[in-house]
């Protein structure tokens, strides 16, 4: 039998939503107070599940710890306590909570320790998340 | 990449649940204490969760503050700080939130800027929601 | 040694805000659109806090069951699904959050088992709340 | 239209979490301190999610008193305020959250009023959940 | 009878923890990673408590709309989505949440429509806050 | 001027209620489904409120890292993960949460760095909490 497994992470981030490609007016329009020059931050909830078959012998579908050292080895770590706009993946990509996201999930996508990633959330307020999967 | 974006508003209202074509036993058979007769009311949490791609420009699936000019002018402003069982959508049907959460479907699907809607999700007390999708 | 136990029970009632004494324009004004005239409603959290000195044979303050069986047989049993403008205490007094509050605290003042009430706060929704004490 | 409905219940319960079949050592590289011989203890969390179409007359998907009956009658009497160790359930299999999750699902999936069992999720902690669906 | 409305708004905004004071050794080891030089950030809960007499007329302590204007113009327009070491009553001061929650209170000290403002409290992160009240 | 600083820490426990001054009858009204002979679990919030002057040189009312160790060392890793009644503390006394929250204050009284242990605050689960306070 197939089952799930979420585990929520928290990091502590600042970004500025900026479009090199569009103008001052037009990125102004499209982030609003997220374009603030001086940028301004969140504490991001992410979210990661994934699946496998309940081993018979442990009952788990993957070593918590061990998920926990990838997760906190390639997403946390590099992440927490950090300006999401000088990370190497956002030179030439706005770091949006959707690209946050997607970024989150290529990273762990191969890396997981003998499970299959379903999904990452983002959450970026307690009002607004954001998903992506497997699709 | 598709990407999912989740956005929650909150809903103040009241509302009564009774049946006309069911006596006045089964009405309270089926409702218990909500067909009390002068009604009584939730802070719903009406969650909108919308696809789409992620636009290479600006990083989004869609613009925020369009999605809530949208779902403000078509659901929030409708139905916060109202009773339900007088708008027009709830003469001939009872206003569960089940219902409600079908009128809010409804009322979004063809409406949206750009994006679309996966899932409409509405929380009536911490320990109960209800959901509809596009299937 | 003193200590404080606080529980929290749930109440879902309508209201609407409207004072007798000021005219329609005065009423609007105050009240906003909780002055809407069908009222709407909300989940109400009601903590109450009491204290007293912890028994050394039971190590407990105040038997929860018995302050449950109070405050269920004086607030929640009245208030809970309920129309709060219709109820006696509502008559004459506007049924703002502060007057529920404070309703509920004269509704338990003298009413417990064995404890002293130090404190009843009602939040009317995630983001604001109304407390009333001893004082 | 199909919708659906989730509810969600608490249950105070302990566990340890130790195999048989495995060594003293590997019994604690695979648990943790969740293996620390007199047990430990989670306000479970599970969340019971149905489906169905929304009755015309009713509209509601499920009677919620109904289904509050069964699940309180199969699961919630069951676990709550347990040592889930000492279920038979779980005489021969860790009780794992993974394994807690499977139980509540069998126990649940041909025993509801007039609905469909879609999923079962079950929270550990804040930080972590569990799911199993029909699959 | 005196009552206590409480009141949360929500600040996303980016800092340093830096101070120049402190050599970088000291400061880093008074700071840890909140000094990491290029800032992150939080999504901060401002809460802020008054007091007063509940209006016999209206019910209420204070007019919430009145409230919300003066906490917006004051508070949350200057903060949100701002980076804190940039505001002037941070030049020589370290924007710590401690002198954040100090700097909030005498912002708003004198100038909160007929009440008393009795504490003002800021989440930093769901797991710690700081307060500080009129004493 | 003083300010307050709040900490929470989580703590997965298991405890049974029973005053062995007590009958089994006697033991069955006071405690209910708490006196289940294997005991049942929680994930207790432990939350920790100091008090100090603000450091005008580092802005911090005491250091967080330098809390949590003294926290961790004398609270957290003695009762997570454990069986609260095998605790030398809980020897001849009930392992109540009144109980559990004065022995962490007693614990943390004396030995926190350079700041008043204030207020201790337990929550049970969701819906109840206690308190101590150095009065």
């Amino acid at each position: 039998m197939k089952a799930y497994f979420g585990r929520r992470y928290t990091i502590s981030a600042s970004h500025r939503l900026h479009a090199d490609a569009l103008s001052a007016e037009a990125n102004l329009v499209t982030y609003g107070k997220c374009n603030n020059p001086h940028g301004h931050g969140h504490n991001y909830v992410v979210e990661v599940v994934v699946s496998g078959a309940v081993d018979p012998e442990t009952g788990m579908v993957v070593n918590m710890a061990a998920l926990d050292e990838v997760v906190r080895g390639r997403v946390i770590d590099r992440f927490d306590h950090a300006n999401l706009n000088l990370d190497p993946l956002f030179v030439n990509r706005v770091p949006t909570t959707e690209n946050l996201c997607r970024a989150v999930f290529v990273l762990l996508k191969n890396a997981l320790p003998a499970c299959e990633l379903e999904r990452v959330r983002v959450e970026e307020t307690e009002n607004n998340f954001f998903e992506c999967d497997s699709e």
